[in-house]
């Protein structure tokens, strides 16, 4: 199959509704702070929903807040192809995770339209591009928030219950920003396919510019309320002591040790502790603490759990409790191998070099794999950075990334599936 | 000397003011919340200067908001007898620490007045009632700031260029309350007596209402600046994670080791981490830790800080920097003698069970040392407990501790100094 036979994209299309994106929640260090359902969110929401209705997308919300983006190219009642990512991010986070898998998105379904009707092609499939709720789990847990609702593998009320630091509901949140939707989600999705930045440099240091993903390790994360009591740093006996502070930091170590012993097959981090009060001359009386565990291997990472679920338990003592609550239980799994083997001949045939590799961080194409054959491809990010305002993925990979994702997406709405290489 | 010899204070005037005290900045939990320079701090203020005019005191406000009111009962240049304590307060911290000083102070400084004016004595010495700026050291750092200045200690400049966690100053916190002034503090400052809460609870095992404060334990207090380097949790190598929050946790760890190897002999601890981003999903870049190393012997003190520092060096690695500066350095130190002396006859003679002990907290009876004499009393803390909303000192013992500082400033103002227990 030659090249000419995949749609191209309009790159000033795609940077400029890139750029548009990056400015809303823009930090001073040129990352944005954009978190789930906050107004910078809403702000994102709203550019994406305009351009959207501008483009002639049906837009719905969902209960949660997905927003879907639909366009019947074919018969009403066709499967539907889904593709897309999340709008928020990190605390100081940076531009291209999730928005890029977003913008992505839009071009590429836009340009396999307008291919499509300029060969007055015959699509047997319904396009849509969908921007998930709460992806990161930064202001609300667990992470992938709105694709685990979608995929009925969270209930809605309890998603919506989830608070942030502050006692905010996810549902009180996303009511003051008018994305508490009443549309039922779209079904009959078929196929999902998500675009994202790698967030690591295994396609950096191999030179490879689309990366295929096989799979996902699997993840444990857990909040850990440890209650001790608040006291003068002075004059309160050692003994007498019950520093939350204290344990939280035999717990972070411990993280830290478990994963050493097995040379980063684990992984392991506490990135966050809320600290109460937080006052250099009061032993700190109640901690959160926020942990996870990441590995390839299902048995390996069981393992590290109980150890760590034991050593927790072991910790708390007279006069402190430590309470453990898993927030996420993600499974060590494969994304559709007919999908994979498609995304990488697309990409392959448009001269890219491709890598298979796993994710370690969570995406929403995850979850999706409960419901509907799923896919991801991942472009470079420079030097590995994420999740820091120094985040970069270059202009020509993002486009690349984006020609690949409307050629799968226009292969499979037309059946026109291109053949593997010889 | 007999009982009558004494100056009677007015439980009903001590106890008002301290109730109406107590409700500025006042917790759900029963404690106050009146940082230094906030807002509740200035009510506070406020409510002190007017009680301090109607009752004829002269208000002074100096460069860094410590305030004085000053009583000429002697000739305008006698020498000053001063008392008082703080009127901020930890986060969610006690109603006692520092008020109860303050409000024991201008009750006897007044029935130390009527008292004499009752019987035509004549004051070879004036009055003065003082409240000093930032004790507590949790918005601004050092502790003890307003009192380091008045003794010389500290730069004013300096004091006022401290930031908060906010990046407000000292000084635009003070101008936005009106406490920033322009008097110069009182000279001929002869005698500083301070009435405290105990925060431990010596006094309560020993059945004693009077503790005469023999000294003070030496206490260093650092600041830790740990840069790493953000990065996502899941993808980040973990041999290329620069985890401040790690390098934390170790510190945290090695405290309380050095503590426990001498048995308690060395009080450490750490209340306050400061954590950027603090996001469950992201290493921490930079986290900005506080420590504290308490002893009585100045030796182990300092071999405790050398191992401390030895050890934030070696955690140091490629990529993470540890800085550590210490931002209070107070050496053991005794009160005055013949204050601690007199302060116990006089408890003694009004019948009170006494009981000398050391201060393992700071006080502003600490830096006054290097410029006059300087004597400290506390009064029991139920249980113990200080630095939190359960923070509790009986009436009968805030009253007995009002008495004892009358009885003393009386003594010294007339010259009558009670002779010592046969």
């Amino acid at each position: 199959m030659a090249p000419h036979e995949f749609p191209a994209i309009d790159p000033r299309g795609l940077h400029a509704m890139f750029d548009d994106l990056s400015a809303i929640g823009r930090t001073p260090g040129g990352g944005v702070t954009r978190l789930a359902a906050s107004r910078e969110d809403g702000l994102a929401r709203d550019y994406l929903c305009d351009w959207l209705r501008r483009e002639g997308f049906r837009v719905r919300i969902d209960h949660v807040g997905n927003i879907y983006g639909l366009l019947e190219v074919a018969s009403p009642g066709a499967p539907l192809l889904l593709t897309g990512s999340h709008l928020d991010s990190q605390p100081f986070g940076g531009r291209f995770d999730g928005a890029c898998g977003v913008v992505a998105s839009c071009e590429a379904v836009r340009s396999v339209r307008a291919f499509g009707q300029a060969r007055a092609g015959r699509f047997s499939r319904n396009l849509g591009v969908v921007a998930w709720t709460n992806e990161e789990g930064t202001r609300f847990q667990p992470s992938t928030l709105g694709s685990l609702v979608f995929a009925g593998l969270y209930e809605a009320a309890g998603a919506l219950a989830q608070t942030d630091g502050d006692g905010v509901t996810l549902e009180q949140a996303l009511a003051t920003i008018g994305y508490l939707g009443a549309d039922d989600p779209p079904s009959q999705v078929e196929s999902y396919l998500e675009l994202h930045i790698e967030q690591g440099k295994h396609l950096e240091d191999g030179g490879s510019t689309i990366g295929i993903v096989e799979g996902n390790w699997g993840t444990v994360k857990y909040v850990a309320d440890i209650r001790g009591e608040a006291a003068h740093t002075g004059p309160t006996p050692m003994k007498e002591r019950r520093d939350a502070l204290l344990v939280a930091a035999r717990l972070i170590v411990l993280c830290r040790t478990l994963s050493d012993e097995t040379d980063g097959a684990l992984v392991t981090s506490v990135g966050r502790l809320d600290i109460a009060p937080n006052s250099t001359n009061v032993v700190a009386g109640r901690v959160r603490l926020f942990a996870e565990f990441r590995a390839l291997d299902g048995a390996r990472l069981a393992d590290a759990c109980r150890r760590f679920e034991d050593a927790a338990a072991g910790l708390a003592a007279p006069g402190v409790s430590v309470a453990l609550r898993r927030t996420t239980e993600r499974a060590p799994g494969s994304f559709d191998p007919a999908l994979r083997d498609l995304l990488e001949t697309v990409a392959r045939a448009q001269g890219h070099r491709t890598m298979r590799l796993y994710t370690i961080a969570g995406h929403d194409a995850v979850p999706l794999r409960a419901v509907c054959r799923s896919g991801m491809i991942f472009v470079p990010s420079v030097g590995g950075v994420s999740h820091t305002e120094q985040e970069l993925t270059r202009a020509g990979d993002m486009e690349a990334g984006a020609t690949v994702l409307a050629g799968a997406l226009y292969a499979l709405a037309t059946e026109r599936i291109p053949p593997g290489p010889a």
